[in-house]
């Protein structure tokens, strides 16, 4: 049985990647701080350290374990929240990955998975982004997380094995619907379910990359399977441009009863459309979604639904 | 008379800048940890707050005051000393700007200048270095730096205008010369004058772009005075590729006691050969260098010598 630590379980992301590998028949371990997530969220079977990832005194208490692989996915993860407190972002999003980073080195784990994001880009012109263009974030939230990638490709001149993921949009059962500033299908959705009402902060000619969660998952397990070469990044994404409004009409043709739509003002550090070039991640990862929108959206809409 | 606010006055390039805004009759403040500068160091007249520019208690004492600009030229300074601790390291240099920019936000200062540096660009081929390479930092000093500029770029869209100048290898009168780990020349030079025996930690064809400390200080008060169009970024260099072993002859050339040289092992996070092309501060900050190598080396070796 190998042991792996993912921070964050509690979480949207970090949740389904520790339920894979439990599945698997492994052990997990995870931290959490339970900021957004939920502790009830943390799959069964899974060893729960609750603490911030950025501090010392949570991360030292795993230095009793040999973990066969780090997955971090914890950490604030809304561009738009990072402007409230940009000092706990970036300790959050920069200072944890340090940590964890140190504690692979000391407890000899050489294979690291980092979720990373698509805010590191910033905007660009309309055409799919491929890995290499010109990283200018827009929010504290991306710069954070570019810092990590950094530190990442840096370790790994020091034995450390490591991929970042530049999660897009992911969505899917399980999302936290509970947080409106984080998550734009399930901003929508729950507003839909609670108010029959959607607010879009922002225009409907905006688009994003929407990548399902299980596909997320089977990336996640596909970096750590390949990581034996240094550093590597990908976009995590279906290099399909969907615009805001198309997303909307999606979830409103798969609920049951009317929703209304209202589009206004803005959101602090939005990129204004991003979709990813999935070509590197294919062909060097051997990895490709396989859910369409439309399915994944259905089969949130009734997870959602039923609870 | 114009009060600003210039941090790290208690180090080299610091004490350098306020001692210029003093000569010109305005009223300096800094903050300094004096964990590598000197109290003694810092300008007389220059009102000075001991404490960590990442530490919002001390920052905070200075939102009484209205700033004309803040230079924020205060952090740790070495890349080499940046995988001691790369956690402070990122604090120092990261987080510290972000205390700043914030202040700048509440005291309603728009005009901020940052000393960032070379390290930010990472390995780079054998010609002068273009402000819009990709930038790929080797050292936690690099990705703080580039954390810091990223945060101006990004606050320069909510009404502060800032310049992040990229200083390379810069050396003058009052570098620090009890500090052999910081400082290409300083630590050359005081070897040379302590022990006559020079150990230069890695190969002579390493190669460097040397700018002396006045002309530093030009270009900080050039940006100052240039600073009110969002955000800019340029490189603060001679254009010069000069070899370390060639620097070495230089520094001996300057003494008049003979020194032995030897070269040994390597820096970690070291870039083997950095040098600018300064084409875009010339034509955008009206800035060139004007003192040659070997006339600001004699100053320096003069200066130093008479201690």
């Amino acid at each position: 049985m190998k042991i792996f630590l993912v921070t964050g379980a509690a979480g949207f992301i970090g949740a389904a990647v520790a339920r894979k590998l439990i599945d698997e028949g492994h052990k997990v371990i995870t931290i959490d701080n339970l900021s957004t997530g939920y502790q009830d969220a943390i799959p069964e079977g899974v060893e729960f350290f609750k603490g911030d990832c950025q501090d010392y005194s949570v991360i030292k208490q795993l230095e009793k374990f040999t973990f066969e692989a780090i997955f971090h996915i914890a950490g604030q993860s809304s561009g738009e929240i990072s402007f409230d407190d940009p000092v706990y972002d970036l300790q959050t999003n920069a200072q944890s990955t340090l940590l964890l980073l140190k504690l692979a080195i000391k407890t000899k784990c050489t294979n690291f998975i980092y979720a990373s994001t698509m805010s590191v880009y910033g905007d660009k012109p309309d055409r799919p982004v491929k890995e290499d263009t010109e990283l200018n974030p827009k929010s504290f939230y991306g710069v954070g997380k570019l810092a990590s990638e950094h530190y990442l490709r840096i370790y790994s001149e020091y034995g450390i094995h490591s991929t970042s993921l530049r999660l897009f949009n992911v969505y899917g059962p399980g999302q936290n619907m509970d947080n409106l500033r984080q998550g734009m299908v399930s901003i929508f959705l729950a507003q839909a379910l609670k108010n029959k009402h959607i607010v879009v902060k922002g225009s409907a000619d905006r688009y994003r990359d929407f990548v399902f969660i299980d596909d997320v998952v089977k990336g996640f397990i596909k970096a750590y399977n390949s990581n034996k070469h240094g550093y590597k990044y990908f976009n995590l994404a279906t290099g399909i441009k969907t615009e805001v409004g198309e997303v909307v009409e999606k979830i409103k043709s798969n609920l049951p009863f009317d929703v209304t739509v209202e589009f206004s003002g803005a959101t602090q550090g939005d990129q204004f459309g991003i979709y990813a070039d999935i070509l590197k991640v294919k062909k060097e990862l051997d990895w490709e979604p396989s859910v369409k929108l439309n399915d994944g959206l259905s089969k949130m809409v009734h997870f959602h639904q039923g609870l």
